[in-house]
This record gives structure tokens, sequence and C-alpha cells, in this order.
């Protein structure tokens, strides 16, 4: 039994990049980085990473590859050339992109004989190496599990599926909500704004408010899963009657009204739909079947 | 020092109202009852509310009047003419509607000689009388001290200043962040869903996720109150980035994109407004200076 942490190169070294190989290489692993552009090297070698001259020399040096650069296009730009040096390795893809290319990168890496699995980090550089914090995995469950205590490094490691797509599916429709939430924060906290309630006053009662609409969400759940939608507790009619009175006090204090607008159009259709008098979980409807514009 | 609760009268009982009624009857309030429809209190007298024959009867019976109807036409179709029975008494006004409205209200209870409070209930009906549940109030300090009690009985008052238009104002501002986070949740729950991932095995990981976006939002109150929007974490530009991947991923599987493209516009316009390479919060800047449309 090898008790001392495997050792892994890290090939991008942007803000996650760079925070993932300092993790690693506080967590024990020997930890190899390159970097297109040098400069961005040096802070690490300064950790005790070690420098590699080439992508092919990085690769060469351990058996898993993490991989984290801006997109897909830059991915192949810099592990195409050198793709034969990866054959038998495993690749592990944290870049941000579509289940689309995440498609594409399994079957370009499955036909140089490279164990690849998609990833998706859940948080920001600072977060990485924080064990609440998630990161997807999709793709061959034997490859997730082979290199799982060395990804627990960075943060709490949840295997979504063999669908090399899964990681970057579920981290779009994450991020989704998270501006979604975020934007509706940022519309209260200027309408509250308006009448010299500090942000830091209304935040706290807005994230208390929160933990209730999880529940509403909890329960919302069950029906999407059933296709049924029982209004009991409050219906898409009743939410349209409200949201007029957040349309008015937002527009007589002059703040945009684009968003809340939106939501009572897509409310609106969920009602001409028939479902005037089921609960909000009954929009997921409207928003399978779109409007062609 | 009188232990009986006060007596407590309750004007309007539709599914809120009757909540309200139950949970102040079952905290041994002596509770009086009516509603323009008189079908609707019979579940409340077989519970020990006390009847009244007209709205008038009603208010004589207790010091304190609780008014939960429709909206603000419906609050004066029923009080006005027995506004002069109201005078000396408290009423305490749970009717959803706009600050604007509650200020109205507020200035023609004060004519009357009548001591008023706003308020707004943040939960559904089910769960009126927990003691999680957030209910707002807002008006005369004094008025909402000397009630306090009897309020505590229906969930957490929480007092907002005397401004009375404040209740409704916090209450629409977390409805919108409601409907935001709830329609940011279907829309993923729809994309996931595409792929035969269920509603509640995608739920428990974005509430984990909304967890992580709560911590944001904590970070950027304190940005906004500062008017400073440090890009630390992640920048604008780069949220515009990655919000083309959740485009493309629902665009291709069939789902109505018209929020998340909104967003998209809405981060544009704080990008091009010089905002690039702030924080998410800086999105807050553009939301309070709309485009003129």
């Amino acid at each position: 039994m090898n008790l001392r942490p495997p050792a892994v190169t890290v090939i991008g070294l942007g803000s996650m990049g760079s925070a993932l190989a300092t993790v690693l290489l506080a967590a024990g692993h020997t930890t190899t980085v390159w970097n297109r552009s040098t400069h961005k090297t040096q802070p690490l070698l300064d950790r005790g990473a070690r420098p590699a001259a080439t992508q092919a020399e990085a690769i060469a040096a351990s058996e898993l590859i993490i991989v984290c650069v801006l997109d897909y296009d830059a991915l192949h730009a810099v592990l195409d050339p050198v793709v034969d040096s990866l054959a038998g390795k495993t690749l592990v893809n944290l870049t941000s992109g579509s289940p689309e290319q995440a498609h594409e990168a399994d079957s370009w890496a499955r036909a140089h004989g490279v164990d690849y699995l998609d990833g998706a980090i859940l948080t920001t550089p600072p977060g990485v190496g924080n064990p609440e914090m998630m990161f997807f995995y999709s793709g061959a469950p034997a490859t997730f599990e082979a290199h799982r205590p060395t990804l627990a490094a960075l943060g709490d490691p949840l295997y979504l599926g063999t669908d090399p797509g899964l990681a970057c599916l579920y981290d779009s429709a994450l991020l989704g909500l998270m501006w979604s939430t975020m934007t509706g924060w940022l519309h209260g906290t200027a309408l509250v704004g308006a009448e010299k309630t500090a942000a830091t006053t209304f935040t706290p009662v807005a994230i208390r408010w929160l933990s209730a609409v999880t529940g509403f969400m909890t329960a919302y759940a069950t029906q999407v899963d059933a296709g049924r939608y029982p209004g009991d507790d409050a219906t898409v009619d009743v939410q349209i009657a409200a949201i007029d009175h957040l349309l008015h006090a937002a527009a007589s204090r002059g703040i945009d009204n684009a968003l809340p607008e939106l939501l009572k159009t897509i409310m609106e259709r969920a009602s001409a739909a028939g479902h005037g008098s089921a609960s909000y979980a009954s929009v997921i409807e409207t928003l399978r079947n779109p409007v062609r514009r």
C-alpha cells in the first residue's frame, strides 16, 4: 500500500488552474505544472511545484493529468500536438464548456487510448480546497473511482454518471439558477435600496426567505417528476396578481423591470396553457415548449 | 397582569384569513370572524370562533382587528362603511398590495383615529403558525410592540420600520427573488430532465448550490453598500462567456431560453457600462438605470 499521494500534472494556470495546483501541493501531491505563458508558473514553483519545459514533459511526469484552460479550443490547441503522450493515462478536464463539447472531447480521448473524465468546478478559485464545494465528474465510473482520493483534495467530488456531458450539463443548469437568483436578489436590493434600506440589512432576510423557497422547490420537484402540479398552497394565477405589486413598486422607483416583466409573461403563458390553478411548478411545462420567435 | 390571550377579530376568510383565525384559536385567543360570504365562516365556528352578523359587530368584539382580503379595493369595500367603529382600535392589514397602497391605507386609518400596521405574510396558508415563517410589519413601533405577543402566534414577527409601505416593499422584493429563483431552477430542471435526470435527483444538488450562492450574496451585499464591485472571484465578462454554454445546451434540447437570454442581455449592459472586470454585484447599477424602452 502506497501512502504517498500520487503525482499529478496540472495544465493551464489561470486563476482556477493555479488554485487547483496550489491545493494539490498543499495536500502533498508531487505536482508538475505547465502553462502556455510561463510567467504564471513561478508562484507555483515557489510553492514546490515541478516545472516542465513542454506540455509533453508535463504529461510524462504523472499518470493523472488535470487540465483547466479557457475553453475547449484552447484544450485542443494545447493537447492535440501531444495526444500520443496521453495514451494510457487519465485526463480530467475541468475546462468550462457545453455537454456537446464534452462528448466531442470524450470521443477524441477515446480514439487516442486516453481515460477521460469531464468535470465542472462549482466554486470560485478561493473556494478550491474547501470540502464543502462541489466538483462534478462524469465518464467511466472506474476512472472516477481510481482517482477519487486525489480529486477529493480539491473539493467534494460528485459523480454524475457515465455520460461525459453530465458534468457540463449540471454546471450550466446550476449557473443558470445562480444568475437568476442573483439578478432577482439585486432587483429586490435595488427596490428596497430606493427606500434607504442597506443591502446588508436586506440580504440576511433574503437569505432566510431563500431557505423557505428551497422548501417549495423540494415539494415541487416531486410534482415535476409526477407531471402533476396541484396548486394547494399558491396558484400561478395568485402569483400573476402579486407580481403586479412588484412591477408597480419598482417602476415607480425607476428600477429596470425587464426581469419581473419576463417572469410575468412566463406565468401568463402557463396560465393560458391551462395551469392557472396549478402550482408554480407547472411553469416547467411552458419552458419545455418554447414559443417560436 | 392578564394572562388570558387578548380577543382578536379576523376579517376576510379566504385560505389565508382562515389559516390566521385557526392559529389564533389554537393559541387560545377569543377569535371573532367575519367574511363577506358566510359559507367560509362555518369551519371556524366549528373550531370555536365567535360569529358576527356584520363587520361592525366583528370590530366591536376586539381591540385588535386583523384583515386579510383579496386586495386594497376589497379592504375599502369592507371597512369604509364601518370606519367609525374602528376609531381607537388597532387595524393590522395583512392584505397583499404595493407600498403606495399601504401609504394610502395608513393615511385613511390615521384620518379616522385608527392605529394602523401594514403587514405581509411570507408563507403559504399551511405555513401560518410555524414560528420559522416570517411576517413583516411596518408602522408605529408602539402599535407593533403592543400586539407583538399576539402576532407572534402567527409566525416570526419582524418589524421593519415606521414607514407603513416597508412591509409591502420587502414582500414584493422577496417574491421577485422567489420567482427568479424558482424559474431559474425550473429551467435547470428542464435542462437536466432532457437527459433523463429526475427533478428529485437534481433539486438536492441545486439546493446545496444555492447555499454557496447565498455566500456570494452576503459578500456582494457589502460591495453594493460600498458602491465598489471588485471582481476578484469572478467577473461579469467571465459570466457572459459561461452563459453561452447554457444557451447552447438548452437551445439544442428545445428548452425556452427567454430567461437566460435576458440575463445575458443584462450582463452585457453591465459590461458595456464598464463593469466587465467587476463582480456580478455591479449588475445592480444597470438595474437602477433602466434602458428607456
